[in-house]
């Protein structure tokens, strides 16, 4: 059987040494190992960001690839760190740190385990206790990945019902009408991804093609309100226009075609940034 | 026979999960296939820079590899997704927006083929029409290295001339004087490259150790005029100064020893750019 | 006998199409060999992060693996291009301009062959002299891992004295204090590490749980003096709060827990900037 890609994802950006190293240990575990760059890029601390990209890329990737997300700000400390199994077939090592909340939401946590630092962490490096990227999680996926252990020795499940998840937020709807919050950002080209699913908008009336009452409010303020198209992408309006579209995991989402509408906007994502949709 | 190396390039950036999604589709279409990062930092929606790094280091990979270039402010609108073959045996699966002018007219284009979205789009995500990287580009790309379709098979072929070009600007010469545009940056260390190259420049009459009248104008108000050395490389002069140099590709470029030309003088690159040296 | 890994760093950053086009001449080599990223964001022109990241980072890679490290000021210029071998079994293929003086003094170098330019040198590049990386590094390290050379075949071996290195500071110590630099930075946590080894500062009577008397200096004058807990990791102060800690390294280092050290007090690293502790 082949053995399982590796996909890492942390807050610890290319700048210096740290990933290299985590790389390492996995390549000296076992050279045969497949490893790929998630993004490296979360913002720091950001457990809710490292959350969001599990669940934006994982499906796209063959059953029983192993991704590692290393956005740790407790590391050392006495969080747990593990590894969890989804119903859909993947496994994620992480700290349990709110990592895991959209997987458990959206697709299910069919098991959990502890990692036993006692067998599965690396020894030649434990004087250290800051760096469990390279120490502890990237060495015990390389076991894992590698067939040295099996998935009931990493270490003791725990139950499902333990796991650390931040709040998620659900839209609500009524005919012609749907709020929700922007939960995340695409910080590259300034998107604002809501979390109300296109099939549940379309089933409520709205078409493309039809322009919208778009309001955003921060901290119950109203920061945006005007009429904007619903449109396939980007192309189908003016450039410089903002768009309220389809993104790529099926949720409404708003842009400004060849421009940038977080920072023309000063719009973000979080609970208290609700986007209101009304015909 | 060896499947042919995927090299990605696209102004995503690394910051959040499409690259990561990109690439899980090629493995989940076949986990044998090799996938290296070209660049994720072309200037948003700048087809003009994808297509010059296409063009910059397509040369030094084997045979047959297959670039998936997207850079795509069309994706979803009429726009064609096209594979095409150049006369030297490379593959480049991207939007006909621009990103081959600089093969088509350095390198040749020997065919052209529009993807066949029927067969060779992802069918798991037809809902959304905003990530062609993902679902039509890498996936398409997939296939074709897999094998699993041949060329033939990625869609009807169409004329080389229908392919859409930008304006590509040719230098002028006289003996003892070159005139060209800077037609890209080095966007590290701010060094501009002109689309003057070094085996006519040197047939002129100019030789390495000369010191150069080196004018720049923008929208033809002179920004720099300078008398310049012209060095094999930035080491002959002194940190700090401007040299004329002979850059990667064997083209006529400036730079600041040590320095940033580019913000210091606040030069940069396009058709409104030129650049003229003379004895 | 399996063919070493390529593991690259360079300061060239992922921007445009260096990195791609080295990594294709190495493909072009060998189809076979597997190359990784190290980082190519070393601060511009700095041979002494290039040398302490390679310290930094190939321990943790499988013996034989071959380090490539492009920083590279003087290229084109006398500067002589190497390939050392260290006592523990890496190879490291590098300008010889500073980049060793980790390695050197930590680790020990065995031997170091000037590469002979005359045969490990890519043809088809010989009228530019400004890309060493993809030109004479990159491609020689290829044919040296792929076996096509041995390295006897590299060129002929200097003497290791005549390695070009920077200054060292070494730490001092009296009981209950310990002086030494900052001799760098993690510029992704802006946490700042010193040259002091943590088994060293412990047996001076150092303990975690102590509160330290933590001066910074920068060309005499003190920048910071304050009283820093010295504990395991980060989560053991309150967010915003300094913490004197043990690096990955095993050296002593500073930060802010959930914060940045380096942009807070505006302390950097280098021979300038001393750092006391004092029970």
């Amino acid at each position: 059987m082949e053995k399982p890609i590796l996909v890492f994802q942390t807050d610890f950006t290319y700048k210096e040494g740290a990933v290299c190293s985590m790389y390492g240990v996995v390549k000296s575990t076992d050279r045969t190992l497949e490893i790929f760059d998630g993004t490296h890029e979360i913002p720091h601390f950001d457990t809710w960001s490292a959350s969001y990209r599990l669940y934006q890329s994982m499906r796209f990737w063959p059953k029983g690839t192993i991704f590692v997300s290393v956005v740790d700000p407790g590391v050392g400390t006495a969080r747990k760190a593990c590894i969890a199994k989804t119903k859909d077939g993947y496994y994620i090592v992480t700290p349990d740190n709110g990592a895991l909340t959209h997987l458990k939401e959206y697709v299910g946590i069919e098991e959990v385990r502890e990692i036993d630092e006692a067998v599965n962490r690396l020894k030649s490096t434990e004087g250290t206790s800051i760096f469990h990227g390279r120490d502890l999680f990237g060495y015990c996926a390389a076991k894992l990945a590698s067939g040295i252990i099996t998935y009931e020795e990493v270490g003791p499940a725990y139950s499902i019902d333990e796991i650390v998840v931040h709040e998620i937020h659900q839209p609500t709807f009524s005919e012609g009408k749907a709020e929700g919050i922007f939960e995340i950002c695409d910080p590259n080209f300034g998107n604002l991804w809501s979390n109300i699913p296109v099939d549940e908008f379309i089933e409520k009336g709205f078409n493309y093609g039809d322009i919208i009452n778009l309001t955003i409010r921060h901290e119950n303020e109203v920061v945006y309100h005007e009429k904007v198209p619903f449109a396939k992408s980007f192309g189908f309006v003016k450039q410089g226009e903002p768009v309220v579209y389809t993104n790529e995991l099926m949720k409404v989402a708003v842009a400004i075609s060849l421009g940038n509408f977080r920072e023309t906007y000063h719009v973000d994502f979080g609970h208290d940034w609700v986007v209101e949709l009304e015909k």
